[in-house]
Order: structure tokens, then sequence, then C-alpha cells
């Protein structure tokens, strides 16, 4: 009824879901913020595989909420939280745009700023669908959302990294945003890219001016930004290695003795 | 998935619907924002009374989503929204709170900005979640809620309103808030009160100062606000046909002719 609880987007490679430690310290994170019980990560390691099988390439959505209780706004005294996992086929794009690069536009819809539920990745998603709905062009990619102050905070469904001058900026996700598992991942490994990370509140002439810019989640990996309403991009300014980089370790299946 | 919906919480009086017309009224201007297709009102109306047929004394929770869609953020081409209607029974609540008044908090949770979404009931509702998880004490009738600057927006579940030197004062709702239906009611009829409304930005030194204050909700129709922390109100001072009053036209049944 209320939103009232959180979901991970796992790529799925070979029947195992990718990126396991970062969509489970996500969702433990969410769950302390919400006071929502987590059920153990191999229980929904079981359950995730389970769900997969024999999908060699395919996703599986995982929603966690608080569970049943009463009509009003006050979390039942014992919540038993419900587990719903849903396996979906791999979502089919131009495959230029993987190297290529994407097209994006600048949404209207600005994100408001709510440090409770900044950062986690819970299901009170209106903006994403509104700003998701300003555009049925299919030749964009995705959408630039900045919020109300005009700081430029990520995708309707992604994070957005700028690269300029050696360093590899993306936006501060505490007031809003989300903390994609692949911005962490990036963040933690920058610096085997030559990059020194920094999270950093952005304006759109951060990214006017960068040598690059790239979108980042679980299932596109990376995707280079080419064009940005008028602004055009060099991609040939990215580093090579970045991206393609980016996109085999979001691929790499999660093997159980990991999990 | 994404709390993608509305809804409305109606008071039901001898097996009809109260306040239908600022209900729907409502629920018409969250579709349009929302760009959800909202069913003719007489359905509502219709469906509305068979799911309370036989309550003398009752509540329907009325929840329109935009429907079944994809796994992204992306609206469906031609969505079918889905209706949800279910009968509660009336809520008890200790009975000297109705004349009494009632003691609230002040809560911590901050309520983000988001004109987009301010003032329509949508289903997005983790703030109020996690207000109305700040406090067990059954003696607490309401949190009041401020937005990130400080301005007093209302109670988890209500409006607020205070009386000072003839004036009928209530926040703005255009940044966040709900526009309740008692609100809209109390604000048309506030001059066959004898007081002027005025939404204005308030703080909390208006709280403290006003000779009166009360919650409006379609369900509790008026509380007068007795405590709130150690601030005491004298009861004395509310005009005393506006509280018996506004309860009185928030629980009158709607006939069928006039829905």
């Amino acid at each position: 009824m209320y939103g009232d609880g959180l979901f991970e987007t796992i790529a799925v490679r070979d029947g195992r879901p990718c990126l396991w430690s970062e969509h489970m310290a996500r969702l433990q994170a969410g769950a302390r913020r919400l006071a929502i019980p987590c059920p153990p990560r191999a229980r929904l390691y079981g359950e995730c595989v389970a769900v997969a099988a024999g999908c060699q390439h395919g996703v599986v959505k995982l929603v966690l909420t608080r569970g049943a209780g009463g009509r009003g706004y006050a979390p039942p005294q014992s919540p038993e939280p419900t587990r719903i996992l849903v396996a979906y086929s791999w979502p089919v794009h131009p495959p230029e745009w993987a190297d290529g690069g994407v097209e994006a536009i600048l949404c209207r819809t600005a994100l408001g700023e709510q440090p409770r539920l900044a950062g986690i990745k819970h299901l009170n998603r209106l903006e994403q669908v509104l700003a998701r709905a300003e555009w049925e062009d299919p030749q964009i990619a995705e959408g630039i959302l900045c919020d109300g102050r005009g700081r430029v905070i990520g995708g309707t469904m992604s994070n957005l990294f700028l690269v300029a001058g050696g360093r590899l900026l993306t936006p501060r996700i505490d007031r809003c945003g989300v903390a994609g598992t692949v911005r962490t991942l990036v963040l933690a490994r920058a610096e085997t890219f030559g990059l020194e990370p920094i999270e950093a509140d952005l304006r759109l002439e951060d990214l006017a001016q960068a040598e690059g810019a790239f979108f980042t989640n679980a299932l596109i990996g990376a995707w280079p930004l080419r064009a940005l309403g008028p602004l055009r991009f060099d991609l040939a300014r990215l580093p090579s290695a970045l991206i393609t980089g980016i996109r085999r370790l979001a691929h790499h299946p999660t093997p159980e003795e990991l999990a």
C-alpha cells in the first residue's frame, strides 16, 4: 500500500546472480534504514538461484516488503517480511549502445531531497516513473535527473560518472539518488583504471566540461554517454579499458562459495 | 512495485461514503498528475457502496494503481488501471480525544519537497511510515511533521489547522503534504464559522502562539490539539462550534443522487 519495501534488480549469468555481495550489502543497509528484518543472505541466494534455474542470461528482481499490516501507517509490531522473486528475460537494447554510446535527455522532473531515504533502493519510485514518462523515443536510452537545486544526481535507472583530468567523478547520493551496485564497484576499483574516485556535488557545467561520461547499473554494466540534447561527447577521450572492464566486473556470476 | 498509484480512505455511514465529492476531486486530480486514467465516478461509487454493504459505521479504502506493466520505470503504453476496494471496521480511539483533545509529538522525520507529488494522495508513503514508527505510546494520537526547512506541514495522517485572531491558518501543501478532504471542506466553510481561511508558511512559533489547533482527516473529522510535548493548549479558546461542526460535515453520508 505504501511502497514500504526494497528491491534489487540482479543480472543472472549461467543461472547465477552477478554482483551478489553488492546487492546484499545494499539490501541489508536498506532493511536497517527501514527497520525491516532482512532474511539471511544464504536463503536469498538459494531462492535467487532457484528462480533463475536454467537461465543463461537473464534478470531476477528481488522485492522485500515489510509484509502484511493494518490499514494505517503504523508498522506491524512483529513484521513478517514478504519476499517476491521474479525472473525476467535479458533486456534487449540496440547493440551499438554498449560501445558506441547512448543518447540521453535532461529530465524536467527534479528529485526531492530526503536524506532518510537517499541511497537505498526503496519502492517509493514515483519520481522515476514521472521522469521516465518524459520521453517515448526508443533512441533515447536514459534521462538525467537533477535535484531541485540543479545538482546532477544520475539517470532514471542508473548512476552517472564523469571522467575529467584523471579523476572519476560521480554525484553524492546522501540527499537523493541510489547507491548503485556497479557504482559501488567502480568507486572501489577506480584506481585500478588509473583514476581517482571522487563523490561530489556536480552541476551540468561539470558534465559539459568533462572528457567523457557514462551510465552504470547492474544490467547495462556501463554505457558511454554520446549525446545529451545538443551536447556531444568524443568517446575517444574515455579510457578504452574502462567501459569494457566495468562490464566484465558487473556480469561475472557469483559462485555459491562466495555468496 | 513502485507505489505508482493513489488512494482514498473513505468514512462510511449507513452503507454510504462520506465526503464523496472531495474524495473524487482529489483522486481525479492525482490521476491527472500521474497520467493514470481515472474510472468514472459513478462506477467507483457503485463499487464503494457494494464493498460497504451493510456497514453502518466503517471505512472503505480505495486504491487506484497504474495497473500491470513491465519491469522498468517506463509506464505501459495503454495502462489498464487496477482498482482495489477494501472495507475496514471503524477505528477505535479513546472517546475523550474527540472533545478533550489529543496529545501529539513533534516527529524528527522531515518531509522532502517534491512539488510534482505534493497535495495528491499517492502511494509513496515511506516518509509517513518512518514518521509513524517514531512512537508506540498509545496515548500519543498523532505526530507533527515539518519540512527540511522547519515549516510545519501537518500530521502523519492528518492536516493541521491553527486558530489565531479570527483567522484559520493551515500549512501550504504545494511542496509537500496532502490536500485532505476535510481540509478542503474546512477551508471552503471557514467563514461560516466566523474565521478567515489562510494557507500559509507556518512555523512552530506560529503553533506555539496560536489560540488553538486541531487535526483533521476523513475518519477523525477533527481532533483538538491538547498537548505537543511540553506545550499545552487551552481548549476553551477554540470556537466551540468549530470541532463539532467539522465532524458533522465530515461524517454525513453522500446520497446516490449527489454522487
